[in-house]
């Protein structure tokens, strides 16, 4: 109970802020000196660049079949060269299988003191992960820092706080007495929450840690055994988190494949082997639209997916339009549109935007959108840190798609060189202008820095179109600006109806890209972005069964 | 407020009652005179009677299409001659949508009010209900009472109260801070439970309330609308509760569409129709494994379901045999074994089973389980209204195919007179021997009143056999007669893994068939009995979802 003893504390901060989804950051968003030391930030470098060219030795799994790993810097448009252990699907599995006894048997304090102080180590290990991340995903280091690092964590810290909250809510025995008159029929109970077995963890290649530590933690304190299968252009920010979940397991004298890395390439992807094994019973997948609905039709698993979302913004009325635009390029230029909450469709009454100084017409939200882009872009200090590079060639060639379609460009992609990083893959969002009418154009998530201004005839319109893009397509984030109450009051009964949900006249330094652990869900599971919400108590309940035993008292 | 301030204590009783587990009913099971009263029994039988052979005019559902129904009395061997109103697909469909939205908009109090209204004034009706129940599904007069009345209103009561907890588990709005150094954000959030839109209940018809009003209630307070869609064969006892829930709407100037029955005939069925209709989002389903993986494999859709599963006896060591006998010659002969808790396969050790007396053989003990069966079924007083009847024919039928099997028959079936109902349909229990090899034969669900006795190698071999039927095939409940805590515990164990619930050493009046609501989960939603657990917070869960708005809060 040593490491229980050590973290209860957090553990308790943790439920509390659940419970009231107020603000709560367990692990400082903020890289600075002053809060992880003077030396941290060269330290992680060095870590990360030690690991360059070399096999991954911070594992503790044996006897890998082979090595293997094909990890490319966006930034350095060149490989990392470090290879990871591989196995078969049955190895895997059977590891896997042995090593989920121990673990499901485990008092859920114990389970929870491990976990807990994995994200502790962790935390020493941030800038490194930072690095791992940017160099994999093409994250801007901040973003690298903050995504892979503390937000992560902090998601890690509530679904191990939610899964300890279910585990804990039906009473492990009670006495039962029901009185039948004459006499009085007694049973003692006890009630079991029983993991389900083998979780398998499918990692993306754009959060590679902040979207998959919610399944594996949750999984883990439910008491499951996990695999975690990164995706190929991101593994090591997931290496990194797996490793220190083994060496405290390790310490605890418990079999460490309770947690196990599987690495694939992209020519001999293991996925399906892995889901479809009967023994794995529950599976998180972040990822395409495509192979979520393959998983979920999968039978006999349960199946969390986070999938695609065609977010809106809905413009109608705002006091300050300079602030909205600004706030906005920042929205879809962070991390070049690379993130499943970046607004993709700007719905703009035909009629322009209703301000306080009179109406903005589309034209003039056009060009103001377009123009505060390129000022970010083009600002040496902020634009190249805030776009980060793209991922991969597919998400660059979308690009140049999106150019090709039937409405004005307001605003071409360019590529721009970085600073730091002259053979980054790097490219400025385009925006193109549609009609309402152009549905099948839009309806469609462009992954990557591409918005589209929707031209439509009228709020109710924009409404109608944003509803409908969320029911049929998914949703995972939408903005309004709005000043109207009775419109607003609208905005967020229709978009409530679709699951999505809505971030109101944001402007400064706040963006609809932006969901914060213990207060804001994840995803709703409500709508084709994806059945799973982090963290929805569903989200941890699904990982284990309530068996109640009876027997009888003697009279 | 009114309806809610009248039913607030119980539902607080309800919800303390869940958490704790312990007994709790809100609805007496004792049908006596001094609780129901003294006319209360005449009465109900006298307004069954007045439904024979008409259209049944309780529904507020207007312009039927058509009038059907073709429920049959198992005891009178004859139709009940009541028809009830019809609608296709679309009409049903497109009123439900209408009248969702008001309901969605009610609060929670309000619609929690409105459905404990309906539950008593449905305790006034519960001998009436009794009568009807009795007259569809071939139950007993007392478990027709209890399992469709007082039991069935308590488990929807359940399920209000689960839905009410979940409901409010997240704080309507919060202020949100996040300190950032030199400034602090500020947003206003806000959580709406967001139901998920149509409801599709559909009934089965053996238990035709006790297994759906979960579904219909729990869909209800979470804010759905509700169609009710029962098996043919046994209409009445949920057109019962439709009615009731129909009247409170109306009184309450709510558009009682909000809650539809929608009647089918056995050669006309609409369930495949309704359950695909894209505006359906939740169906909850009781019956055949093969339609319910047909309803589970639906996309788009949250299904809960309750199949077949193939419930074991594992016969280790008791002290008292003759106890264990006597309980279990009940547990497989009331309602004739049309139980999804019935036990069907009786594992007994070659070697025989231990008593404190020495070992009592394998042929000793089936002989005194076939000897205690015939004692009760010819026990005039007891016997016929244990058994009841048998619901239908394919029931009836496949007695006879139990008996064609390879192995020794200890009991034949026979056809037994009910004194009340010369010409209902009943059949005592047979019991045939297998060998542990026939593993193909009793590994399915032979539903009714049929037994076998599996001769095993040994305990080890029981426990084997009981988890790989749960694993496989599923298992709803499970017994164990068992005196050593070490393999006790050990049976607990590998059955919790395979997530069914054991019931050990009952003997006297408390049967493994029995699940009590606030207490007992019934169905544990991890093995192929079904996914859906009432009532696991997942039940209420999956029907609706968390939507988070924020706003800014301007500086």
């Amino acid at each position: 109970m040593e490491l229980f003893d050590k973290h209860q504390s957090v553990l308790t901060k943790a439920v509390e802020a659940l419970h009231a989804r107020q603000f709560f950051a367990a692990f400082p968003e903020n890289p600075a000196p002053a809060i992880y030391g003077d030396s941290a930030d060269a330290q992680g470098q060095q870590a990360f660049k030690s690991r360059l060219g070399k096999p991954f030795d911070q594992l503790l799994q044996k006897d890998a079949e082979s090595w293997i790993g094909e990890e490319e810097s966006p930034y350095l448009h060149e490989k990392l060269g470090i290879t990871y252990p591989a196995y078969n699907t049955d190895s895997l599995v059977q590891r896997s299988r042995a090593a989920f006894h121990s673990w499901r048997k485990l008092d859920v304090n114990r389970r929870a003191g491990i976990l807990l102080e994995s994200l502790e180590r962790l935390r020493d290990r941030f800038f490194e992960l930072a690095y791992a991340t940017m160099h994999t995903t093409g994250q801007g280091f901040m973003m690298a820092f903050q995504a892979s690092g503390p937000h992560a964590a902090d998601r890690a810290l509530e679904a191990i706080a939610a899964g300890y909250e279910e585990l804990r809510r039906v009473p492990q025995r009670a006495h039962w007495e029901k009185p039948m008159g004459k006499y009085v029929v007694k049973l003692d109970k006890e009630w079991r929450p029983v993991p389900k077995g083998i979780s398998l963890v499918i990692g993306c290649s754009t959060f590679p840690t902040w979207n998959s530590v919610g399944g594996i933690y949750g999984s883990l304190i439910t008491g499951n055994s996990v695999i975690v299968k990164p995706h190929p252009g991101a593994i090591l920010p997931l290496a990194m988190f797996v490793s220190e979940i083994q060496r405290v397991l390790d310490e605890e004298k418990l079999d460490f494949n309770i947690c196990q890395l599987a690495v694939d390439t992209h020519d001999a992807m293991k996925t399906r082997a892995l889901a479809e094994h009967p023994a794995v019973k529950i599976i998180d997948y972040t990822g395409s639209p495509e192979f979520g609905s393959y998983l979920e039709s999968l039978s006999g698993k349960t199946v969390f997916t986070e999938k695609a979302g065609v977010n809106c913004v809905i413009l109608d009325s705002t006091d300050d339009i300079d602030k909205v635009v600004s706030n906005l390029a920042v929205s879809l230029t962070l991390y070049s549109g690379q993130m499943c909450t970046a607004p993709q469709n700007f719905l703009v009454p035909a009629g322009g935007i209703k301000t306080a100084e009179g109406m903005t017409t589309f034209d003039a939200f056009s060009t103001k959108l377009s123009e505060a882009i390129t000022s970010l872009v083009d600002n040496p200090k902020a634009g190249p840190f805030v776009m980060g590079a793209i991922q991969n060639d597919r998400t660059f060639r979308r690009i140049g798609e999106a150019e090709q379609m039937p409405g004005k460009v307001w605003l071409r992609s360019r590529t721009v060189s970085h600073p730091m990083f002259p053979k980054a893959r790097m490219a400025t969002p385009v925006v193109v202008e549609l009609d309402a009418s152009d549905y099948n154009l839009y309806s469609r998530e462009y992954f990557g820095p591409i918005a589209f201004i929707v031209r439509t005839r009228n709020t109710d319109e924009s409404i109608e179109i944003a509803q409908s893009l969320a029911e049929h397509h998914g949703a995972i984030s939408c903005g309004a600006y709005v000043t109207n109450a009775e419109t607003k009051a609208r905005i967020a009964d229709e978009m409530a109806l679709s699951a999505t949900p809505v971030s109101f006249n944001l402007t400064g330094n706040v963006y609809m890209n932006q969901n914060a652990a213990f207060s804001d869900f994840h995803v709703s599971g409500g709508n084709p972005a994806g059945n799973a919400s982090f963290t929805n108590p569903q989200f941890v309940l699904g990982r284990f069964n309530w068996v109640g035993h009876r027997e009888m008292v003697p009279a």
